[in-house]
């Protein structure tokens, strides 16, 4: 066993994000490195309480350490946006998590809503820009509330940060078998930012000669993915289009309570926090009926992050068996987790 | 039949563009009113003769028509975005065609790519915004080509042209069985657009209460289109999550072959344009392999918006035969159309 530990920050957050949080430290304990763990109370039920969304101290402290877990945030008692913003976009955006990743891989055993597709298809994985694009939050709204009101949205795109995200796809499809890497973007409708991104990709793709090169518009995309996942194998969007694709690949890889990920520092300048892809999703809350698989995925990346392979592996391997078995019985979170658990344990 | 005429303009465009238009004529002049048609010759094509892509006095006489067919425009010889921004949006943006209605429907004897869903389960409309939104090019570059480059893109969404849209959705939800409604957008994110469209939408949903209303982010909107199409009769969303959602809608509802468009100004200010969703398929064109179904229903969308609505009905139903008897037999895309003629014909 790896004698190094990890210093964990924890932020359950709001609904099922409690839940799943649970399972997937149950399961990080029980995998191999020492773990200390530290809750932060952030979210919902904070936000209503105090009005705080993030604390300039708490993002500091949340600096020190090796890794996030993040469960889910955000709750419909809150306007849309507020947490969004200032607590999960800040973190992904103060923390320079600026590659998203997102691995859509479907496992044996788990159903996929597309009859034609099978496990040796749907393997591949997403990187999405983390800190830029439409998301930055720039914009306003003029004459609000009047017949004459103007709302605007603005993506920013760089160099550094288009370089940057792109550089770490190329990196990641030449380590995998296929080694193909597809840029996604709107080049013929965004033509300022798409040139930025597809000269940035050109240019790269001279420095991989290895790994085959393809584009696809969004929207052709967000259909192959549906008429032909075996397609794709790992692929570079901006943030917006991440979003959309990693939900389209949530669904024909089993469902949102599959989807991994990790909003990753590749530089090590601050830690990466990992979460399942879904949201806090309040209306099944409380009633153990969460599928913690997603967080458990979720915290195998993050072990892969910070270098424990073998416990990443057991991971991995601990939840495709469960899925190979899983078949149509109902289990609840817990049973779930420690299902999970014992295989990583045994 | 009806005496009224019809003047048409047709833009057969690039590729496989003039094989579809030419098929979706063939029926047009079978099925009824007088239709006298004047091709304009725009795209790829003109566009490395003359440089021209869309000249002004061109863009002046088509205001003239009753509608326009288009094709598909578009090559890869030609750089990303010219004929995008210069002749397909220009013709939507300055005729004003703030409704592109995208029916996303599965005819009985078409396979979709899902497992779990049949006819009745996929039966939608999307209004998508055809006139602002990401889709008005603004933005820029700066430093571009260096280590520095900014590019920026912005998105404008105006009161004036929000309500009209929601409102025209408002209207064909109304009219249909179901009755329900959904706003697509990403209020959690792209707060200051997503206030605008969703404060509009409330607004306009009290004068619609026999209109069953709901909302979904794009990328939920995205998933569920693949894992509970069922859930949607009209949905109503911007410029970009249209592009996306219509293109998923036309991979679940049989393929890309069978989606059919309009770009509707439904103040008739200027005429509408009906075109097939997908693009010039310059791999397969000249070939004879093109499906010009979504020609064909497109043009039943043009009739139907003209008020023949006979003629509108006789495509559909000759188009849902010919698709309920068309299994996996191979035909050309002149023997397609030849058989959709014969049909509305007998
Ligand atoms: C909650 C929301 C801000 C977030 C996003 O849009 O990135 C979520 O959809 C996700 O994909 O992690
Ligand atoms: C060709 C392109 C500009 C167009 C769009 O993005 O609207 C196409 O994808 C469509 O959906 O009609």
């Amino acid at each position: 066993m790896d004698s190094r530990s990890i210093r964990l920050a924890v932020i359950p957050g709001d609904g099922i994000g409690t839940e799943v949080v649970d399972e997937g430290l149950k399961v990080l304990q029980t995998v191999g490195p020492k773990v200390e763990t530290t809750t932060y109370d952030l979210g919902a039920r904070r936000y209503h309480a105090t009005g705080e969304t993030l604390p300039d101290a708490v993002l500091a402290e949340l600096r020190d350490y090796d890794a996030i877990l993040l469960g889910a945030v955000g709750d419909p008692s809150v306007p849309p946006g507020v947490l969004e913003r200032e607590l999960l976009l800040r973190l992904r955006f103060d923390l320079d998590h600026y590659v998203n990743l997102r691995p859509v891989k479907l496992f044996p055993g788990v159903t996929t809503p597309l009859a034609a597709s099978g496990p040796g298809d749907i393997d591949m994985v997403v990187v999405r820009e983390g800190t830029e694009g439409p998301y930055t939050g720039a914009g306003g709204a003029m004459r609000r509330g009047t017949p004459h009101e103007i709302a605007t949205q603005e993506s920013f795109n760089t160099a550094h940060g288009v370089e940057r995200v792109i550089r770490y796809a190329f990196d990641k499809a030449r380590g995998r078998d296929r080694k193909k890497l597809t840029l996604v973007h709107k080049t013929n409708v965004l033509t300022y930012a798409g040139d930025l991104w597809a000269r940035t990709f050109d240019r790269l793709a001279a420095e991989y000669p290895e790994v085959t090169t393809d584009y696809c518009h969004v929207d052709a995309a967000s259909m192959f993915f549906v008429s032909q996942p075996e397609r794709f194998d790992v692929i570079v969007t901006d943030n917006l289009f991440g979003d959309i694709l990693t939900d389209i690949g949530a669904a024909i890889a089993g469902g949102i309570g599959l989807a991994a990920s990790g909003n990753v520092n590749p530089d090590r300048t601050a830690p990466s926090m990992f979460e399942p892809v879904h949201g806090s999703a309040p209306d099944i809350a409380g009633q153990g009926k969460a599928d913690p698989t997603a967080t458990i995925l979720s915290v195998g990346m993050l072990l892969d992050h910070l270098g424990f392979t073998d416990a990443a592996g057991a991971i991995e391997r601990a939840v495709a068996d469960d899925l190979a078995e899983r078949g149509d019985a109902v289990r609840s979170t817990s049973r779930i987790g420690d299902d999970i658990t014992a295989r990583v344990a045994g």
